[in-house]
Protein backbone atom coordinates (compact mmCIF):
# COMPACT_ATOMS: atom_id res chain seq x y z
CA UNK A 1 0.00 0.00 0.00
CA UNK A 2 1.12 3.55 -0.91
CA UNK A 3 1.84 6.01 2.03
CA UNK A 4 -0.62 8.22 2.54
CA UNK A 5 -0.39 11.43 0.84
CA UNK A 6 -0.03 14.62 3.02
CA UNK A 7 -2.42 17.76 2.15
CA UNK A 8 0.02 19.36 -0.73
CA UNK A 9 0.81 15.56 -1.89
CA UNK A 10 -3.01 15.63 -2.42
CA UNK A 11 -3.32 18.81 -4.26
CA UNK A 12 -0.41 18.01 -6.41
CA UNK A 13 -1.94 14.67 -7.30
CA UNK A 14 -5.40 16.88 -8.36
CA UNK A 15 -7.34 15.33 -5.14
CA UNK A 16 -8.02 18.74 -3.29
CA UNK A 17 -8.21 21.91 -6.20
CA UNK A 18 -5.93 24.61 -5.53
CA UNK A 19 -5.53 28.28 -7.15
CA UNK A 20 -3.20 26.97 -9.78
CA UNK A 21 -0.48 29.59 -11.56
CA UNK A 22 1.70 27.24 -13.25
CA UNK A 23 1.53 23.08 -13.81
CA UNK A 24 4.18 20.72 -15.67
CA UNK A 25 4.27 16.82 -15.26
CA UNK A 26 6.42 17.57 -11.86
CA UNK A 27 5.86 20.24 -10.63
CA UNK A 28 2.78 22.35 -9.35
CA UNK A 29 2.59 26.28 -8.15
CA UNK A 30 -0.58 27.81 -6.66
CA UNK A 31 -1.52 30.54 -4.70
CA UNK A 32 -1.13 30.43 -0.58
CA UNK A 33 -4.72 30.73 0.75
CA UNK A 34 -3.78 32.53 3.78
CA UNK A 35 -1.25 35.10 2.04
CA UNK A 36 1.45 37.17 3.55
CA UNK A 37 1.11 39.05 0.44
CA UNK A 38 -0.98 39.54 -3.04
CA UNK A 39 0.52 36.53 -4.93
CA UNK A 40 1.94 34.60 -2.24
CA UNK A 41 2.78 31.39 -4.46
CA UNK A 42 3.86 27.76 -3.27
CA UNK A 43 5.88 26.14 -6.16
CA UNK A 44 5.84 21.81 -5.08
CA UNK A 45 7.51 19.32 -6.52
CA UNK A 46 4.32 16.47 -7.47
CA UNK A 47 5.58 13.65 -5.49
CA UNK A 48 5.62 13.65 -1.67
CA UNK A 49 9.37 14.83 -0.28
CA UNK A 50 9.01 15.82 3.01
CA UNK A 51 12.70 18.09 2.87
CA UNK A 52 14.69 19.50 0.32
CA UNK A 53 18.01 17.74 1.16
CA UNK A 54 16.05 14.56 -0.04
CA UNK A 55 15.04 15.67 -3.52
CA UNK A 56 16.49 13.37 -6.03
CA UNK A 57 18.38 15.55 -8.40
CA UNK A 58 15.93 15.84 -11.04
CA UNK A 59 13.52 17.12 -9.31
CA UNK A 60 15.36 19.90 -7.59
CA UNK A 61 16.39 20.63 -11.44
CA UNK A 62 12.60 20.95 -11.99
CA UNK A 63 11.83 22.84 -9.29
CA UNK A 64 14.50 25.00 -10.14
CA UNK A 65 13.43 25.77 -13.47
CA UNK A 66 9.86 26.25 -12.49
CA UNK A 67 10.84 29.03 -9.68
CA UNK A 68 12.19 31.05 -12.52
CA UNK A 69 9.21 30.46 -14.70
CA UNK A 70 6.88 31.18 -12.03
CA UNK A 71 8.84 34.09 -10.27
CA UNK A 72 8.46 36.29 -13.67
CA UNK A 73 4.96 35.55 -13.95
CA UNK A 74 4.02 36.79 -10.18
CA UNK A 75 6.54 39.74 -10.89
CA UNK A 76 4.76 40.17 -14.12
CA UNK A 77 1.10 40.35 -12.63
CA UNK A 78 1.53 42.05 -9.20
CA UNK A 79 3.93 44.49 -10.14
CA UNK A 80 6.00 43.97 -6.79
CA UNK A 81 9.66 45.95 -6.69
CA UNK A 82 11.08 42.70 -5.21
CA UNK A 83 10.27 39.30 -3.23
CA UNK A 84 11.70 36.68 -1.29
CA UNK A 85 11.65 33.10 -1.58
CA UNK A 86 11.73 30.91 1.23
CA UNK A 87 11.77 27.26 1.74
CA UNK A 88 11.63 25.60 5.77
CA UNK A 89 13.14 22.20 6.65
CA UNK A 90 11.88 21.08 9.70
CA UNK A 91 9.37 21.83 12.49
CA UNK A 92 12.08 24.12 13.95
CA UNK A 93 12.92 25.84 10.78
CA UNK A 94 8.79 26.96 10.79
CA UNK A 95 8.06 23.72 7.65
CA UNK A 96 3.93 23.38 8.35
CA UNK A 97 3.53 20.64 5.61
CA UNK A 98 5.99 17.89 5.99
CA UNK A 99 6.02 18.53 2.01
CA UNK A 100 8.81 20.44 0.10
CA UNK A 101 7.06 23.60 -0.93
CA UNK A 102 9.06 27.29 -1.96
CA UNK A 103 7.58 30.43 -0.80
CA UNK A 104 7.68 33.21 -3.61
CA UNK A 105 6.89 36.32 -1.44
CA UNK A 106 6.26 39.56 -3.24
CA UNK A 107 7.14 42.26 -1.31
CA UNK A 108 6.06 45.93 -0.94
CA UNK A 109 7.22 49.07 1.23
CA UNK A 110 5.87 48.96 4.91
CA UNK A 111 4.57 45.50 4.37
CA UNK A 112 5.97 44.49 7.59
CA UNK A 113 7.44 41.16 6.66
CA UNK A 114 10.76 40.30 6.67
CA UNK A 115 13.26 37.92 8.52
CA UNK A 116 14.59 38.23 12.12
CA UNK A 117 18.18 38.97 11.66
CA UNK A 118 20.58 38.35 13.95
CA UNK A 119 23.62 38.93 12.73
CA UNK A 120 26.72 37.35 14.83
CA UNK A 121 30.37 38.54 15.09
CA UNK A 122 32.72 35.28 13.66
CA UNK A 123 36.05 34.13 14.55
CA UNK A 124 38.13 34.14 11.09
CA UNK A 125 39.91 30.61 12.55
CA UNK A 126 36.79 29.04 13.80
CA UNK A 127 34.65 30.08 10.60
CA UNK A 128 38.07 28.40 8.38
CA UNK A 129 37.53 25.12 10.65
CA UNK A 130 34.19 24.85 10.16
CA UNK A 131 34.27 25.66 6.23
CA UNK A 132 37.14 23.08 6.18
CA UNK A 133 35.13 20.25 7.84
CA UNK A 134 31.57 21.53 5.37
CA UNK A 135 34.06 20.84 2.33
CA UNK A 136 35.04 17.67 3.28
CA UNK A 137 31.58 16.23 4.19
CA UNK A 138 29.79 13.97 1.82
CA UNK A 139 27.28 15.87 0.31
CA UNK B 1 34.97 46.76 -21.12
CA UNK B 2 33.20 43.93 -19.21
CA UNK B 3 30.86 45.27 -16.28
CA UNK B 4 32.57 46.11 -13.39
CA UNK B 5 32.11 42.59 -10.61
CA UNK B 6 30.20 43.11 -6.85
CA UNK B 7 31.67 41.74 -3.80
CA UNK B 8 30.01 38.38 -4.95
CA UNK B 9 31.28 38.22 -8.68
CA UNK B 10 34.55 38.92 -7.07
CA UNK B 11 34.30 36.46 -4.94
CA UNK B 12 32.91 33.98 -7.04
CA UNK B 13 35.62 34.85 -9.80
CA UNK B 14 38.84 33.88 -6.90
CA UNK B 15 39.79 37.71 -6.88
CA UNK B 16 38.50 37.50 -2.93
CA UNK B 17 38.89 35.04 -0.40
CA UNK B 18 36.07 33.17 1.48
CA UNK B 19 35.53 30.53 3.71
CA UNK B 20 34.71 27.96 0.69
CA UNK B 21 32.65 25.00 1.51
CA UNK B 22 31.95 23.94 -2.19
CA UNK B 23 32.91 24.30 -5.55
CA UNK B 24 32.32 23.94 -9.25
CA UNK B 25 32.78 25.15 -12.46
CA UNK B 26 29.28 27.32 -12.22
CA UNK B 27 28.68 27.64 -8.29
CA UNK B 28 30.71 28.76 -5.27
CA UNK B 29 29.39 28.40 -1.69
CA UNK B 30 31.18 30.03 1.48
CA UNK B 31 30.54 31.11 4.84
CA UNK B 32 28.87 33.89 6.10
CA UNK B 33 31.01 36.04 7.42
CA UNK B 34 28.54 37.54 9.68
CA UNK B 35 26.21 34.21 10.43
CA UNK B 36 23.08 34.04 11.59
CA UNK B 37 24.02 30.83 12.87
CA UNK B 38 26.43 28.44 13.27
CA UNK B 39 26.84 27.06 9.53
CA UNK B 40 25.42 29.86 7.59
CA UNK B 41 26.53 29.22 4.12
CA UNK B 42 25.75 31.33 0.96
CA UNK B 43 25.34 29.70 -2.49
CA UNK B 44 26.13 32.06 -5.21
CA UNK B 45 26.46 31.41 -9.06
CA UNK B 46 29.74 32.58 -10.38
CA UNK B 47 28.15 34.31 -13.02
CA UNK B 48 26.80 38.06 -12.19
CA UNK B 49 23.10 37.87 -12.17
CA UNK B 50 21.40 41.01 -10.00
CA UNK B 51 18.04 38.56 -9.52
CA UNK B 52 16.60 35.31 -9.15
CA UNK B 53 14.15 35.90 -12.27
CA UNK B 54 17.50 36.97 -14.72
CA UNK B 55 18.76 33.41 -14.10
CA UNK B 56 19.11 31.51 -17.11
CA UNK B 57 17.57 27.94 -17.17
CA UNK B 58 21.17 26.30 -17.00
CA UNK B 59 22.12 28.28 -14.32
CA UNK B 60 19.17 27.68 -12.25
CA UNK B 61 19.82 23.99 -12.46
CA UNK B 62 23.46 24.09 -11.80
CA UNK B 63 22.15 26.20 -8.66
CA UNK B 64 19.58 23.85 -7.50
CA UNK B 65 22.15 21.01 -7.90
CA UNK B 66 24.57 22.86 -5.56
CA UNK B 67 22.18 23.55 -2.94
CA UNK B 68 20.90 19.84 -2.53
CA UNK B 69 24.62 19.17 -2.23
CA UNK B 70 25.48 22.12 0.46
CA UNK B 71 22.37 21.63 2.14
CA UNK B 72 23.78 17.97 3.09
CA UNK B 73 26.56 18.66 3.90
CA UNK B 74 25.74 22.01 6.10
CA UNK B 75 23.36 19.62 7.98
CA UNK B 76 26.16 16.51 8.64
CA UNK B 77 28.55 18.70 10.47
CA UNK B 78 26.03 21.14 12.08
CA UNK B 79 24.35 18.27 13.49
CA UNK B 80 20.76 21.36 12.76
CA UNK B 81 17.38 19.79 13.21
CA UNK B 82 15.96 22.06 10.78
CA UNK B 83 16.98 25.02 8.49
CA UNK B 84 16.07 27.64 6.38
CA UNK B 85 16.65 28.60 2.69
CA UNK B 86 15.94 32.32 1.92
CA UNK B 87 16.47 34.27 -1.03
CA UNK B 88 15.97 38.00 -1.55
CA UNK B 89 15.44 40.08 -4.99
CA UNK B 90 15.35 43.38 -4.56
CA UNK B 91 16.25 46.13 -1.75
CA UNK B 92 12.71 46.15 -0.43
CA UNK B 93 13.27 42.84 0.10
CA UNK B 94 16.18 43.16 2.13
CA UNK B 95 18.57 42.14 -0.79
CA UNK B 96 21.91 43.90 0.13
CA UNK B 97 24.40 42.54 -2.61
CA UNK B 98 22.90 42.52 -5.96
CA UNK B 99 24.08 39.03 -7.10
CA UNK B 100 21.94 36.25 -6.55
CA UNK B 101 22.84 33.84 -3.15
CA UNK B 102 20.69 31.64 -1.58
CA UNK B 103 21.36 31.74 2.43
CA UNK B 104 21.09 28.22 3.93
CA UNK B 105 20.49 28.88 7.54
CA UNK B 106 20.97 26.26 9.91
CA UNK B 107 18.58 26.29 12.94
CA UNK B 108 17.95 25.41 16.94
CA UNK B 109 15.28 25.56 19.86
CA UNK B 110 14.97 29.32 20.89
CA UNK B 111 17.53 30.95 18.47
CA UNK B 112 15.48 33.80 18.04
CA UNK B 113 15.25 33.46 14.09
CA UNK B 114 12.23 33.26 11.86
CA UNK B 115 9.73 35.16 9.27
CA UNK B 116 7.44 37.86 10.51
CA UNK B 117 4.38 35.93 9.29
CA UNK B 118 1.08 37.96 9.40
CA UNK B 119 -1.06 35.60 7.33
CA UNK B 120 -4.04 37.41 5.76
CA UNK B 121 -8.01 36.22 5.28
CA UNK B 122 -8.31 35.86 1.21
CA UNK B 123 -11.57 35.63 -0.61
CA UNK B 124 -11.26 32.99 -2.81
CA UNK B 125 -13.08 34.88 -5.84
CA UNK B 126 -10.49 37.06 -5.93
CA UNK B 127 -7.62 34.69 -5.35
CA UNK B 128 -8.85 32.64 -8.64
CA UNK B 129 -8.61 35.37 -10.29
CA UNK B 130 -5.45 36.36 -9.33
CA UNK B 131 -4.33 33.14 -10.25
CA UNK B 132 -6.14 33.00 -13.94
CA UNK B 133 -4.06 36.45 -14.47
CA UNK B 134 -0.77 34.53 -13.29
CA UNK B 135 -1.79 31.29 -15.07
CA UNK B 136 -2.12 33.52 -18.17
CA UNK B 137 1.00 35.56 -17.95
CA UNK B 138 4.37 35.18 -19.69
CA UNK B 139 6.72 33.31 -17.28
Amino acid sequence: MAAERCIFGRIGAGEIPCQRVFENEHVLAFLDINPLAEGHTLVIPKRCVERFEDLAPAEAVELALALVIVARKVLKVTGAAGYNILQNNGRIASQEVPHVHFHIIPRRADDGLGYRWKPQESDPAVLTALAQRIWDAAG
